[in-house]
């Protein structure tokens, strides 16, 4: 089975399961890019983020005997809700591994959502140890973040829905701005793209100062960032690119973005204002790269993913302090 | 033409210019309400609400000699807005009246829109000599907020979505919860949903103190509001029920529901948290009404319509201090 055709498979599978997240413009938005901005707001997908699409992909296509042992993930984010909601829908366990000092809504959050959280300690302990002595003795598969080839083809459907959506947009050339942590997600609507509309260009979008993939493009070589906190934007702070994602992203992708902390809040405050979405910083780099890196896109329209919206309320009112 | 054949020929003209917003949902939710809720994020519109579904369907129905000369609206909010926009749109001129202590952020939206803004004292000059004056001298045609047949249409289209949309969750018996000010979208969701979705009945939402539709409904006779200012949930804050849109809503519509501004408040900060959406006061009270009142509804699903997210910043931020 190609790439191409492991997405489709997916989408399948994702079908009636997972929201076709709707594209959203505002004039206002035009106006500062200086050309036409389509927004993707995966923020709306189920559990606040794209990352419900990938888990679901994995969790799908198990064979349903290992699937009835249950699922393991290490996250303390979206990929945590994504996998503990995905499970909780198929009727299965799910154990997401997180550090003991995570956020407790995070920690709470993820618990409602039906899994089993098992914390840790960052200082002395080792998830990757934990994690594999929970899945030996119970049989749990482990679901990767984003060096998965399910994963990817889950996150991929974003891709072929942009696709669809662009040409009944009128839009068949225009950069296409990913929000890039691992690469998962902008691996696989690259592949998705490549396949349904070449005429539209992936790029990725990164923090300054955390710019592994925008780093690893220029140079055609993997390099890693020299810390993975102390960023707003902390859904998208990995120490390097993917494995299985560099290679895609590197033969598909054009060039890598990245934006400042503050023009990532901007463009949250922005989204809030014209499009009445909810954005968390590292979920609105793609937007702050099209409304604030126009030397840098190309085309008299681009698309923006914006990725997830699962942010802080004192963040978010820091956020709308942008505005002035 | 019936009123039924009105809002689907107003559907037909809205095609391809209006969005058709997507139905969102949330475990937890769910959970408060104690029944499945699905919310229609009419936040997600063009201008930010409903309003520009209404503008559209009856500047898309003018005489198109009469439409050149243009048209004229009075509002301070999101009628002014979805009129602006729907003009713009249709390359016509668009003349707003508002008063001159309007918000500025409002005032300059409107401009950015395309219209042409005409300010009035309240306390010296009537905005109705002011328009009349203006409208009789270039041709302009009055778009009146609720009380206007084709507004009512384009409004319910809304409730044509809403019957397809339930159909494809398997909801065919439950409440629908709509914000409720002069009635138009009320009036229009139910003309809509009397014809297509009769299982599914209207219900409208308004802030305590100001649930003129509530008195009247539950007398059967128009009751006036003690005041139109001094309620957070200024979009909806309307003299009385309108006399086109009352005898509609009378007669289709279950008892009217009505909530506190914390509970709004409170609305706005869950929808914030677990939809990612932004919504104004006055387009939550359908959302509180849902989880608040929940005694007060029946069956296994409530559909909400919450109508708009055009939100000053501090009060947003306000908002979410309502979440612990």
């Amino acid at each position: 089975m190609s790439t191409l055709e492991m997405i489709e498979a997916a989408a399948e599978r994702l079908e009636g399961h997972v929201r076709e997240t709707p594209i959203l413009t505002s004039p206002f938005l035009d106006e500062i890019a200086g050309r036409r901005v389509l927004v993707k707001p995966e923020c709306l997908q189920h559990t606040g983020s794209f990352k419900f699409r990938g888990a679901w992909s994995a969790i799908s296509a198990m064979d349903p005997r290992a699937r009835e042992n249950g699922v393991i993930a290490y996250s303390s984010g979206n990929h945590a809700q994504g996998v503990a909601y995905a499970a909780t829908r198929h009727g299965i366990a799910s154990v997401i591994v997180m550090p003991s000092d995570a956020p407790q809504l995070k920690i709470d959050n993820t618990r409602s959502l039906g899994a089993e959280v098992v914390l840790y300690d960052r200082a002395s302990e080792s998830r990757e140890d934990i994690g594999e002595a929970l899945a030996q003795k119970r049989g749990l598969t482990l679901i990767r973040p984003y060096d998965e080839p399910l994963v990817i083809a889950g996150q991929g459907t974003t891709g072929l829905e942009i696709a669809r959506q662009a040409q009944t947009l009128g839009v068949t050339q225009a950069d296409v701005l990913i929000c890039c942590g691992g690469g998962g997600l902008s691996a696989g609507i690259a592949l998705a793209l490549e396949g349904h509309a070449p005429g539209l260009r992936p790029r990725t979008c990164e923090p300054e100062g955390f710019d592994d993939m925008k780093r690893s493009l220029a140079s055609g070589q993997v390099q890693r960032n020299a810390a993975t906190s102390g960023n707003i934007c902390d859904a998208i702070l990995t120490p390097q690119p993917g494995e299985i994602t560099f290679p895609i992203i590197n033969r598909l992708c054009g060039l890598g973005l990245s934006v400042s902390e503050d023009e990532a809040l901007r463009a949250m405050a922005l989204a809030f204002l014209r499009l009445k979405i909810v954005l968390e910083p590292g979920g609105a780099v793609s937007l702050a790269s099209a409304l604030f890196r126009k030397d840098e896109i190309e085309g008299g329209a681009v698309i923006v993913v914006a990725s997830g919206g699962n942010v802080d309320p004192a963040v978010f009112a820091k956020a709308l302090t942008h505005l002035s």
